[in-house]
């Protein structure tokens, strides 16, 4: 049986889902953690079991091999060769991708250059896809990029009002992220909604602990939260979003920081939810700080709405209208009252979710067939929409070349 | 007859109104400047008449000397104890001014303190405050802050997702600008609707070399688009407007600049319309050069449209709903072209300009009847708005009191 493989390979972890084809079933899922420092562990879940154990892992071949030799162990595949393709997850696709390509030399070369962009992301990446082309090195290998499916944008909405040789000689621009969540919601909501993508105009609200919109049009993504990187936007778990640019050079002389790192550090790990509550990075104590009366809680969530809010008012405007609003990701997938409270503001407008759909959630259309912008959920599934990234360019692999 | 001079004092320039009570007829208004640098000079505009001398200015002193000897000279006042008000314009007010006060000794040590917010602005009034006060000391000395109309945003247009410490300790927040004009401006918008002000929401474009957005509800500023300084918002003459704050610190290591300030001052003065058309920073430059067929200058334009364009989605969003939108300032008043090009965009919420009026300009309403939002232009008289605070502290000097 042919199976694909899909991997989140970050700095201290990977990621994978092991899909089987062409029924697309997911056969395994699972997660390699703290992989070179202490207490990192295995944990593959498959057919509603769950295998875990705690052992060194002291770098990502380690990882590759370990996760291969369990697949085989728990007869998630008979033999290595069933994998016949991996797909990558790559944070920065820069300029250069604007979709999915099949991994060469070049590729790689200019995934590693990509690195000044997402200095955390692109090296583990890369790290990832080293080791599975040596452990693997018949499978198709396939790299997707969270920025891909932004380049769509028109200039307008990627360009900043700074020198212009800064985007010429130096990649200054919006690029986003969060592009294969944003491109598969936008799908589903179609679906859902009986409607061609290209008549649609819509924003998904991919609200997680990175959490970005994306306002979609004619069937292409229009404009996008995040930025040149992904601190930029919404209020996030533990990222600032959208900051006066002379606040963060006040604030270094006012902490004394000299590294500017120091200050991007301060902004990408102690803001967002967590700055503000002083409590935690994580919307569900926040909500429960809320209930038990924490006013710096509940001010985090009345900042995480209204910034959310106000790129939906944005968008709005640009795109000269709005058909309907996704939620996806951890927050926009489970939290009937995040949603709620922001389609609160937008009642004026029409919008109306139907208290039950919203309360359940899972795919569905929540808002009242009254609703004059429909509201609807749908889970994210990355890995999907990589696998069908790959199954496209098996059928026609000149749609995965790489061409500078 | 008694008359009160309004005073905006910058760093090597000093910008005068000399009003007459209580008809508040100007009588004269210039501009000293280059002071204390090469090729100063002064100018004088009276009854029709023009004086403009070009003589050395060593400092603010002499320049405030020139000018009082002048005035008398000329004509315009026959005693300098005919002046018995000066109303002094403030960049920076922080969070302690929400109002015009008279200026005592507290007044004038907050100010230095909030040097630090407006580094270039505070010192430069400062030193207009202390020469007219040597100068003119039995006049009353008013202070107007450009931040203080914005104290009344909530905390949720205020605030940064960044931690709250930074706001607590070191002042970190949404300051804005321009609220001196926004509240002339608003009133106006209300006098022309004949509309109580607290029933309209209003956004009010305040758009010359310096821009910003305001919206304005309940009578009040609601949000507005500069933030913790005047760099951020919408794309200006030569500021940036909104960054990814992680492109700041790219661009350091790149133009290889250790001193922060070397870098807010490229975003300053060398970003907005001229750093993407690289022409000039002139609108009327850069729509001639668009006519001309630069593709960079049309691209200014569109960038610029496109900033305004998108706060007004937010602040339609965030006010749940618009009466109308105000033009003011050097652009906003002048430039029917981008009056349309902004009012296109909204064309599909409703909003029709009357051809003929937006041509014309002036202060008037510029849509048709049957637009849904009304569309004005009010020429901005920041002057007469500081005028008329002080003759209300005249009135009741307990409303310029300051207290800590």
């Amino acid at each position: 049986m042919e199976k694909t493989l899909i991997i989140n390979s970050g700095s201290s972890s990977l990621k994978f889902k092991l899909f089987s084809l062409p029924t697309e079933a997911v056969l395994a899922s699972g997660l390699i953690d703290r992989i070179g420092i202490e207490d990192s562990s295995v944990t593959i879940k498959f057919a509603g079991e769950k295998f875990h154990k705690s052992l060194p892992i002291k770098d990502h071949k380690v990882a590759v091999d370990l996760l291969l030799k369990l697949l085989v162990e728990l007869d998630l595949v008979t033999a290595l060769d069933e994998i016949t393709a991996v797909g990558h997850r790559v944070v920065a696709g820069g300029e250069y991708f604007d979709h999915s390509v099949i991994i060469d030399e070049t590729v790689i070369e200019k995934i590693a250059e990509l690195s000044e962009l997402a200095r955390l992301h692109n090296p583990a990446n890369l790290l990832g896809i080293e080791v599975f082309k040596e452990q693997l090195p018949n499978a198709l290998a396939i790299a997707s990029f969270d920025t891909a499916y932004h380049h769509t944008m028109p200039a307008k909405n990627y360009l900043y009002s700074v020198p212009y040789e800064w985007y010429e000689k130096y990649g200054v621009r919006r690029y986003g992220a969060h592009g294969i969540s944003h491109e598969y919601v936008a799908r589903q909501t179609a679906a859902l909604l009986k409607r061609p993508l290209a008549e649609l105009k819509l924003i998904t609200c991919h609200l997680g602990a990175g959490s970005s919109l994306c306002a979609i049009k004619d069937g292409h993504s229009f404009d996008t939260t995040m930025g040149f990187t992904p601190l930029t936007g919404v209020t996030m778990a533990t990222r600032s979003g959208d900051v006066d640019a002379e606040l963060v050079m006040y604030m270094m002389k006012k902490l004394k920081l000299t590294d500017p790192d120091e200050i991007v550090s301060l902004l990408t790990r102690k803001s967002g939810l967590l700055g503000i509550s002083g409590l935690s990075s994580d919307m569900r104590d926040i909500l429960a700080a809320k209930d038990q009366g924490e006013a710096r809680a509940a001010l985090a969530i009345t900042l995480f709405v209204k910034n959310i809010v106000r790129y939906i008012g944005q968008y709005y405007v640009e795109m000269q209208g709005l058909d309907a609003l996704t939620f996806t990701a951890g927050i926009g997938e489970n939290s009937p009252i995040i949603r709620q409270l922001i389609c609160d503001e937008l009642a004026f407008m029409g919008v109306k979710l139907a208290p039950k759909a919203n309360e359940s959630g899972g795919e569905a259309v929540l808002s009242t067939p009254d609703s004059t912008i429909k509201v609807l959920c749908v889970p994210t599934d990355e890995e999907l929409m990589i696998l069908r990234e790959i199954e496209l360019i098996k059928l026609d692999p000149t749609r995965g070349k790489f061409e500078l």
